[in-house]
């Protein structure tokens, strides 16, 4: 009898948020130990993904390592394939550009398809711009909503801008968004003439790097003192002024969590 | 001439998920390296704090470090005192009870009043709940919303259910959300008859723990085969079946994020 082989396991593994940062100090032990034992690493880029693992203590020549890409241009038919290795009984890891992998990258299909074949998925721990910028907006991070990318025409951005404020006004949350790093300037400026002088703004640039920069400020000192910002990977967050309605519910989340105690 | 003294940084130290995890393994050493050099920290619970700080190499007798409160009951007039000693020169860190600090808990308001004061404010990397099972999910991290906890009573915790999925068909959104542990099975419950069949929702209990369950599946399967949860930290989430109708935002989106290059 031939029994059918127990898969292996999809590990995803975080990897740093710069070339600048070196993963044995930003990854912690546990992620570095899993990454240096796999043979088998699908990789949003490949080249990106030698690169880190060149920085590991693997345990076998990098050329006897499979790196097989999933991109954005990867057709949904092609990730079977990808999967195939796994369901055969090889532990595989799944490593995105920078960050956290399946978060706002091509990587959260295959995981999908992990879980339809009953694939145990590991979530490995490791930095995450738009965590970061949460912790560090000092915004509220009872409710917050990460909404991607915002249009790239001009009218349609600043009408986008304010409909995200007033979604903050009505439901509390902290809205928080990034940009490709050549139109950090464009966002930046839509943001300070399409938001309310009340309304605080973050700016948080090349998170965990040596050049890291973070400025949380309401819109109208924002104003007073703006800055040309960077072409490097930035988290944009807004809130907009409390509305004195949420407080109740502010107050009973406070007494609940408690006894919650997971963040 | 007395200046003003420059102020110290306020660093935000994340904590593992649980008592079962060593800090030196599931924390990077650089947050580890911080942490361990440290004299001044301001925690959501001082026990636990206590507690974490005895797994590190520190530079200094525990008993000679200082570390006060800052929980739900802290009123907001005490924050100033609490960054009192920042403002005169001294670092500090900023201590959850589990997971990454100023998210889902009270530190946010200590790092929002840090901000005003130009205060350097630095999020370190590590465990976060939230992250891990987004990660984790499969589903869109294109855009995505952490709700934080549904009401209690059960005609509006089934409402509330039925409202975020209507949510998430209309935006394409995943949406998260956490519990009490010991409410866990009643929140399931009320995922499993408020939400459609075609809905997908995910448990994902212990995360980065020896104890860690991650399951994703439509609610159809769910009902066929549903589990009971234990009273441990647990994250929710669903998504929506997909839309037609969003595709071609997606597809735009996955053409811009080819010069992203964070998540």
């Amino acid at each position: 009898m031939s029994g059918t082989p127990s898969p292996g396991r999809l590990w995803l593994i975080p990897t740093p948020l710069g070339e600048a940062a070196d993963p044995r100090r930003c990854l912690p032990p546990d992620t570095v130990a899993i990454a240096s034992r796999l043979h088998y690493f699908i990789a949003e880029n490949a080249r990106t993904a030698r690169a880190f693992l060149k920085h590991l203590d693997l345990d076998r020549p990098i050329q006897q390592i499979e790196i097989r890409e999933l991109s954005e241009h990867t057709p949904a038919a092609e990730l079977p394939a990808l999967l195939a290795p796994i369901l055969a009984g090889q532990d595989a890891g799944l490593i995105s550009e920078a960050g956290c992998p399946a978060v706002a990258d091509p990587g959260a299909a295959l995981v999908a398809l992990a879980h339809h074949h009953r694939v145990p998925v590991h979530p490995l721990i490791g930095p995450s711009a738009i965590l970061l910028a949460l912790m560090a907006s000092g915004m509220s991070g009872q409710s917050f909503a990460f909404v991607g990318y915002l249009p790239q025409q001009p009218e349609a951005r600043l009408q986008a801008v304010r409909t995200l404020e007033q979604r903050s006004a009505r439901s509390g949350e902290t809205i928080l968004m990034i940009e490709t790093p050549y139109r950090n300037q464009a966002i930046f400026e839509t943001l300070l003439s399409g938001l309310s002088g009340d309304c605080r703004l973050m700016v948080a640039s090349s998170l965990s790097l040596p050049d890291q920069l973070i400025r949380t400020d309401r819109v109208a000192a924002w104003r007073n003192s703006p800055v040309q910002l960077a072409r490097v990977p930035t988290v944009f967050g807004l809130i907009a002024p409390a509305q004195p309605a949420t407080a109740p519910k502010d107050r009973e989340r406070a007494q609940r969590r408690a006894a919650g105690r997971q963040r």
